[in-house]
């Protein structure tokens, strides 16, 4: 059997980690890998304000000493100025993957013109792939409908474990060098 | 009745600053707001040279200054190494937003293949949004109806007045949570 | 008759740069060349591994003392901790174009979705225009055609030859202002 996906959920809200309001984007997620996934899976959640230390520091540790291979962040993205989650993202990166940005707006263009004002990136830090969604739990579906399939490789390439999913949702897609290993 | 929106514009050019050609940057922006906006709004406009130093001041002095929300180059993108305006505006920013530099060369893209060449930012510097445009009035236009719907809705988030648009023209896109002040 | 275009092509890739594996990228980008380009050019190649410190100091001697106008590079772009071409090329740059990394993503993505995997990037140093290009040579052929058109014009702008291109392969765009100097 494939080795247990760990995927690090990180909701980014200064109203959301006080209570003010409910965190709706760790919920979309977890919905959204509980349909899409069909190798084994687990998460691990946070629920964080918009300050660019705590932000470094979350992710420093999903990735490091948790163990995620697979981050993802929602909120913190537009042009305010309490929005900073890529700057964060950027600070921890090994490699930004700009084809992850470009394409998660490129999608959410599709829905609203104000995709365009959406800062986020895909980045790699040591064997994890971090990637920043958008707040919105019908956004957070639409991107990562858009851009999942290319994820489960990204994850072979950078050392992580082989992911598979259900078909009917997202098919991730592999060149045809690219080898499953013995379970 | 809303606060004026400030524009400030910056055509930049060796040729038009010096004199030996006549701008067709400044009055090609100012027929396109003459078209596009319902609210009250006025310019300052700036005739400059390809120098990376009064770029930058220039930039700077609109939007620390003369208190512009909205600040458009024309001019100076391209690969040449005279061409720096991209440069320029990345040294006054304080936040980059990628998106509109891929959605204004996706634009341009329909149009001439060499739009690829095109190195144009946005970014916001404190309270302001500074867009490069092209430099050829019909690409200026092409360019502004291609990205302008989301510009009102980026000037509230970082705190600039409330901008209507005549639909016909453009039609500003906002949220449902975004929220027009009481007038 | 235009003076001859000098073209750099560097192989990346640590097998086929100690003979474990056959480069198919150098012959793939020879053969795209006699197929697509109209005036006279030549040639320059190298192959070598994936180390940033060998791809830089390749690239600075392809453009700088080989006076190439033109350097392609296929390999090393992925996110892989040994794919570093992207990091070596804009280690050398002068200036970044951004929209050749996004379009060669773009064209790439209507064939593969992990296209969005890809890093590569366009970038300036002096008077060559350097380019990234995948590994495969079915990706290199798809690459250039989706691109190509702005070349000649770019090499244009940084003071490089005049390149013709044959225009049932690719067709060369120019703006009408731009001049073919006297042959």
């Amino acid at each position: 059997m494939s080795e247990e996906l760990k995927i690090g959920l990180v909701s980014i809200s200064d109203r959301a980690s006080t209570g003010v309001y409910e965190d709706k984007g760790i919920p979309a997620l977890k919905e959204w890998f509980d349909a899409a996934l069909a190798s084994p899976w687990r998460l691990e959640s946070r629920l964080i304000p918009d300050e660019q230390p705590i932000i470094e520091a979350t992710l420093i540790e999903l990735c490091d000493r948790a163990g995620c291979h697979l981050v993802l962040t929602t909120g913190g993205t537009g042009p305010a100025p309490r929005d900073v989650t890529p700057e964060a993202t950027l600070a921890v990166a090994d490699k930004v993957l700009p084809g992850f940005g470009e394409q998660m707006r490129a999608v959410s263009l599709k829905y609203v013109p104000t995709a365009i004002l959406s800062r986020q990136v895909g980045v790699v830090r040591g064997k994890a792939l971090i990637l920043n969604l958008p707040g919105q739990p019908k956004a957070i579906k639409e991107t990562l409908d858009g851009v999942f399939a290319a994820v489960p490789y990204c994850l072979d390439l950078i050392g992580g474990p082989y992911v598979e999913t259900r078909e009917d949702v997202v098919k991730a897609f592999r060149p045809k060098s690219a080898v499953k290993p013995a379970g």
